[in-house]
């Protein structure tokens, strides 16, 4: 069977991923195509107990490293648990997050360099990019300001200040400059209908290219 | 100030490492040297946080690499926590395991290659490498008969089959040799006293070669 296809959507936080990325896969889901929807740790027992330690506004003690080896740990469990299963049995799987994710926020964020930062998880995925990312391109304050309005918890990397979601934001600038041939980036300061409506017509297009089973 | 130096003890389960490095400490202490002992995760909250993740007997459906992940991460953590820290202050700082247990538990006992353990532990670590390395040579029928009767608990890696310890075992040696200049091995197959009596001699000579202060 052919294997399915590997869709990541990426951005700040505040971007509406999660938002943006559930509708989509509805309405894909909705007109006939074999897609599923996973979101880091998504649904892996192990990757949840990691990410509890990353998050967990206790752990301030935490060493930018020690994030990001645990961010590689997650995600290699999920990828095995729940992404490459998916992909397996055909179906394509959608991903709120992935390895662009800890280039941005560790590699830039944190400054530990995107190319350290790769190499840790390139042990962790063995060669599995996605085919495609959707990037939702959005300035660092309006992001800021989007979740400091909608959320009631923030968790450990929310509460940093704005320098940090600056320098993450400049390093998803770069990441998306060097892996553009996989990217398409959409403006994300437009309303969730309009971003939704744009990221839809994208994979669509490309699983009908694809020939990919309805 | 001198910075201290790095000691690390290391062996298969079962070759006496953790009673022969306190007592090795205690000893070290009680003649005036400024010794202080840790094991992983020692003492590091967060690294502990991790340590249950891995040692968990309910966690079975890990990846061999999320393993090796999580070891580096809980590694990175107790370092910076507290094996820098003693060494900055002078103290000579004694580790009951440290890279080198990756290397041969998930390089060799795992399969996953002892290059591409040594580089997500080198993301880790930043060259902090052990001065000297004690190692407890026995083999791996003794060392499991061994903690097979002492032990009322196993851990998930306690659990593995002979195959496994023969593995990392194997590993071992392979490692003992590529970092022989740091390596001083010892026959742990003999009763603890004559173990400690040889591994307190080693450091102790070493000490007093490079005048640490007593």
């Amino acid at each position: 069977m052919k294997q399915g296809l590997f869709i990541t959507f990426e951005g700040p936080d505040g971007s509406g991923k999660t938002t943006i990325s559930t509708l989509v896969t509805e309405r894909l889901q909705a007109a006939g195509y074999r897609v599923s929807y996973t979101r880091e740790p998504g649904g892996s027992q192990i990757a949840e107990q990691i990410r509890e330690i990353i998050l967990s506004p206790a752990n301030k003690a935490m060493d930018a490293r020690t994030e990001a080896l645990l961010y590689a740990a997650s995600r290699r469990q999920h990828l095995v648990d729940v992404i490459l299963p998916g992909l397996e049995q055909g179906i394509t799987v959608i991903s709120d997050r992935f390895v662009d994710s800890s280039l941005a926020y560790q590699g830039y964020g944190r400054h530990i360099g995107e190319a350290e930062v790769m190499a840790i998880n390139q042990f962790a995925i063995e060669g599995h990019m996605p085919d495609l990312t959707i990037f939702l391109n959005v300035d660092p304050q309006t992001g800021l300001a989007r979740i400091q309005k909608n959320r009631t918890y923030l968790d450990r990397l929310d509460q940093e200040d704005l320098q940090f979601h600056e320098d993450v934001a400049r390093g998803y600038q770069e990441i998306v400059r060097k892996y553009r041939d996989r990217m398409v980036i959409l403006d994300a300061s437009r309303s969730e209908e309009e971003v939704a409506a744009d990221a839809y017509a994208v994979i669509r297009d490309l699983l009908d290219a694809q020939n990919q089973n309805r």
